[in-house]
């Protein structure tokens, strides 16, 4: 069983702990929360929308927060837990587990790096580093940058100046440029009056080789999965990737785009300056979004479009004639 | 009479020295430039719009920058002074109360904190701080943060990292992530040709208890009056607000929101990821605006808007069929 | 002829050399690559859209990469290339001039400045600067900002804190906000499978008198031009500029406006928030574009425009109408 590396993790704990409901009968001691696609038979997880149904049908998790209506979704093999709020009970469980992972407290083993450990890494001036980081050989760090613990570097990257990097596993040969805050917290939270109840986020932000970022991006890390950029998929200036957002292959997505909170992305999808795309989307592959587009529905492959909110190109032009 | 702790202030003058016109008999001492609803009888003020008509009928302002058109709306305890151009003679008449706040020198006061002056306070790495600032107990500073003379922060405060705090007083329990630039000087100034004469900005931003910004926001301070971020607001990555913007309480601000000048907000509001607000506007309580949404009309109280131009939700459901 | 001062520079070579193909007979060296209408007749540069055909005819280019279909609109001095591919010949030829340059190393020459080198400047803590820097007297550097090798600074200027500055060369009287992030690469590149082939940004950013930018904005560099911001212009905060942008003097350019490649921009032009204006585009003299319009299409003169796509205003308001 994977532990956290990035966040100090409590428990194990019986469901009648984690919810402080004596009613709750299983026995069996819960080790984490995963997503549904994710969990093992030791986890907890959790279902808010019939979107997820088919996940559902075959999660491994043990038990499973979920409402009345949603809990035929699951399968035997997982204990259903049915509260009224799914991601409040959620964000309250998450919180035992993890209770340090709702914001963002600055690293305190950050130091200048110490040139025997990184004897292959050119560094910047000014550099700090926390402890159990590794960077791979011919990487280059800028001036000012700070990178926290545990984070993992691949080899021959390029890492510019003034960046902030957190709880982040980056591949091979892959570029960031200067101002880009890459592994932060998400905009997760539970709304409350006089004080909103946070959301911990403990998953991570993968980078994989060859990939691109352009200068001051903002890359959030996952809640409970992973924020994920693909291979060779490179990202223009002052792009937002929410938490949970996946993005495939090949990718280009121009400046000054934002991505809502997990939506996935597939391969070979370029996206125009300043378009939008909403939360909990999936977009196939070989997509074509036009700049400054709204997208608030799924996109099947192979698909261009452009608008707010926006359709195929063909009804785009359509519609602009009939104006 | 409160001093502008955040800039060196001249004065008082007498109406014939600010405007170096000897024609304006007033002999009352001038001692600041304030809005309309802040001036008291020892003050400056200007009425440049029928918008503010109210406002200006209760105003306590000793005089006030205006037209020949608009002085109707002036009480008889207002001197007049009619110009042409209202902003004009205000930016002048204001950097000379201000001769320093037209552009932010940076902070020469700058040092590594003395810890016996925060003993509570626990700083990251090559943090620079500016004198009299005042830190509570329990707040984390993140590596490379500079905080400019006179800023207040508060108890239990998480300051990220990369971040430039001037001329802010921050509440408690507050959450500001990295890269974010706090209290900067506005966009304002009267377009000239070969050299535009910047606006003084002599206003503050607060920061109230339980907000939150994400990483890589900025916030103007206020030019005259200030900007101000409500209780319990939370705000995501790369938004941006002008000058005198004013947020409620328990609002929730999506990514890369922008908001232009001087619009208020009221409680409750939530606003989706790039939309953008006007400036000058009035956004009401519980009102809801959609992602990449273009407000350029006041919005009443629970109103849920979207489009660009933004419309009631209704209407912009009922235009979509139609095309 | 002029050595490109930030970037090390190859040959000259034959174009039999830059394209490794014996069959190119042109016997003359080629020492640079630049734009049609910068070429002398000494440089390779090339054509690859008829949009240009109007600078191509006037080119003094050594020679020409280009296709079959567009060659008849190059000179007969020029020499023609024919490619199926321009872009791709094109990256490939710069490759091999500029190894360099096609992503952004961090400057190893980067030093605190040494006080009697820039006796009439103020720096702040922990700035960084490269070799072979010019700064004018009374300029003011904010804290932990980096100005990399060779770059350019003239007198009066205000760069804040935390600012990245390389391959510029900056006027008098320019104030630079903080978090700026300014002549770093573009988002340039010829997309292939597996790994994208960076096209080198081997051109500057030339900022005029007067000028000024606001918080965290992102200026590229030029690719093979320059990026220019004319006299008197400002720009708000999180303004994007993508490579080779030229906008004129005088003009308003509010938050979070983004600027595809390549658009030239006219005088007195002002643009309204989160604008976004496509590529390639020619914006005339005192055009004014509405906030939040996507501009798709050439503007001329004196065009009010507002809209997505824009349009000139009576249309935006009559198609409002209509719905």
């Amino acid at each position: 069983m994977r532990k956290n590396i990035f966040f100090e993790q409590k428990g194990p704990f019986l469901p009648s702990e984690i919810f402080d409901n004596k009613n709750l009968k299983l026995k069996i001691k819960i080790f984490d929360v995963k997503p549904l696609s994710e969990a093992s038979n030791s986890d907890l997880t959790f279902l808010d929308t019939a979107n997820y149904s088919q996940l559902a049908k075959f999660t491994k998790a043990a038990c499973c927060i979920t409402t009345e209506k949603l809990k035929l979704f699951l399968p035997n093999t997982c204990e259903v837990i049915i509260v009224k709020n799914v991601l409040f009970e959620l964000c309250k469980a998450t919180r035992k587990f993890y209770p340090n992972a709702d914001i963002d407290t600055p690293d305190s083993s950050l130091k200048k790096p110490i040139k025997s450990k990184y004897s292959k890494v050119r560094f910047g001036n000014n550099v700090f580093i926390g402890k159990n980081c590794k960077i791979g050989r011919n990487t280059v760090i800028g001036s000012n940058t700070i990178i926290e613990h545990d984070t993992v570097i691949g080899e021959n990257c390029l890492v510019g100046s003034q960046i902030v990097i957190r709880n982040s596993i980056i591949g091979n040969n892959v570029v960031i440029q200067d101002g880009c805050k890459i592994g932060i917290k998400g905009f997760g939270f539970i709304p409350l009056q006089e004080k909103n109840l946070r959301f911990p986020h403990v998953g991570r932000v993968l980078i994989k080789d060859n990939s691109e970022l352009g200068a001051n991006c903002t890359i959030d890390r996952g809640s409970l999965g992973d924020t994920v950029i693909g291979k060779n998929t490179f990202l223009d200036n002052q792009v937002h990737l929410a938490h949970n957002v996946k993005i495939g292959n090949n990718c280009m997505i121009a400046g000054q785009v934002g991505f809502a909170g997990s939506s996935v992305i597939g391969d070979n999808v370029s996206i125009g300056g300043q378009a939008g795309i909403s939360g909990h989307l999936k977009i196939g592959n070989n997509v074509k979004i036009g700049g400054g587009s709204g997208v608030v529905k799924d996109i099947p492959n192979g698909t261009v479009v452009m608008g707010y909110p926006a359709v195929p190109l063909k009804e785009f032009i359509r519609n602009l004639k009939k104006k």
